[in-house]
């Protein structure tokens, strides 16, 4: 990545320095999907300390089972309860239930919301219209006491899953109004290697980033492949 | 690029299979903006017909003498009337009325919309909410005899109209429901050294297309670049 220093004007910090987050324990709300599976395996296998939830904390704890070694299952409230960010990886079907249920165990931590709220029928994936803007937007409303960011829109589950894929080639893009959160999350996109947390805006921008995921969808479609985004910084 | 030979299933067109440009007149509406003229000089540097097109036909004539040789100007109903491919680079505040205007002249002609519908405050960009889902639906309302795609969203003007840049490093999304024609816009995407164009889904998945440049600023403002989005196809 290219750097420019600031040139007569106030120091600003820098923005490819991020905190380290190797002693982040990272909670996968809905984790034993494939999104939140993935994701779990990835950073189990960096070192972090992952635990995934899931409606049913027996369901977790098999699902984690197959997962790096130090992953382990519990219930949602538990994961919750538990970790110091929150990854929000639920379907869009469960995502206000499951966000009203789990607010109080929710306060204070850093939320990831990931959920992409799309519709499908016979042409394809479309972005379906969410009142308050955004899956990510819903949460901040629903979560008032928690740091609510949106990334990991657009990774892909099957390259996650396939451990052939050592590397994913992937810009995460991470949005939010609370800069020590979305630094945080931009560090723990990067401990994945291969990816890369690029901060892309505050969480009023957050609808189009969710709904980009369909046109990756028409993307994978046509040219019968796992699409994913980078940003080019120049 | 990955080439996945098709399985067990009827023949499809190969993706990656575009048509000869190289005779297309391409008009640009708008032409004497940052992002019209940065078009219009790649092309005709390429060697493709341009057409730049203004309300006022001199101005449009005084920025195509600026550009390389074989660009001409002329008024905007002009450039609709003499272009096999009118691409659309006005601002959002005059898309409307400047397509009703043009809306005979456009007949039967591939329109490419690239027009982005923003708000800016303080904070930044922000996508503003659009009637029929985006500009690009707007533009397909207001044109039905033509064939209506959207892309180039995502490319610097900046880096368009750099002469240092002699490589564009960027993807150009091009959405639309009509095969031939975003077939020949990825076409002409292509002919930009660097960029490469990529079918992207169906009209109604533009407006987060658009919308997605407000991050893109976003991103601009935090990293001090001229960022754009590469696809990759994994």
């Amino acid at each position: 990545m290219e750097r420019q220093a600031a040139q007569g004007v106030a120091e600003r910090p820098d923005p490819y320095e991020l905190p380290d987050c190797s002693n982040v324990t990272v909670g996968i709300i809905g984790g034993t999907g494939q999104q939140g599976r993935g994701l779990a395996g990835r950073w189990g296998a960096a070192g972090l300390k992952v635990v995934i939830g899931s409606r049913d904390g027996a369901r977790a704890a098999q699902a984690a089972a197959q997962l790096p070694a130090g992953v382990i299952g519990v219930s949602n409230d538990e994961c919750a309860s538990m970790c110091d960010v929150a990854v929000v990886a639920v379907p869009w079907s469960a995502h206000e239930a499951t966000l009203v249920e789990l607010g109080s165990a929710l306060r204070g931590r850093v939320v990831v919301d990931c959920v992409n709220p799309l519709g499908f029928d016979k042409s394809g994936a479309f972005a379906l219209t969410v009142p308050e803007g955004s899956a990510a937007q819903q949460a901040a409303a629903l979560l008032p006491e928690s740091r609510v960011t949106a990334a990991f829109h657009h990774v892909s589950s099957v390259r996650l899953l396939d451990p052939q894929v050592t590397s994913i080639d992937a810009d995460v893009m991470v949005l939010g109004d609370d800069r020590g959160a979305t630094d945080l999350v931009q560090a723990l996109a990067g401990v994945i290697p291969g990816m890369r947390g690029i901060y892309a805006g505050r969480l009023r921008n957050a609808g189009q980033v969710e709904a980009l995921t369909a046109n990756l969808i028409s993307v994978n479609r046509r040219y019968r492949v796992h699409s994913s985004v980078r940003l080019t910084l120049e």
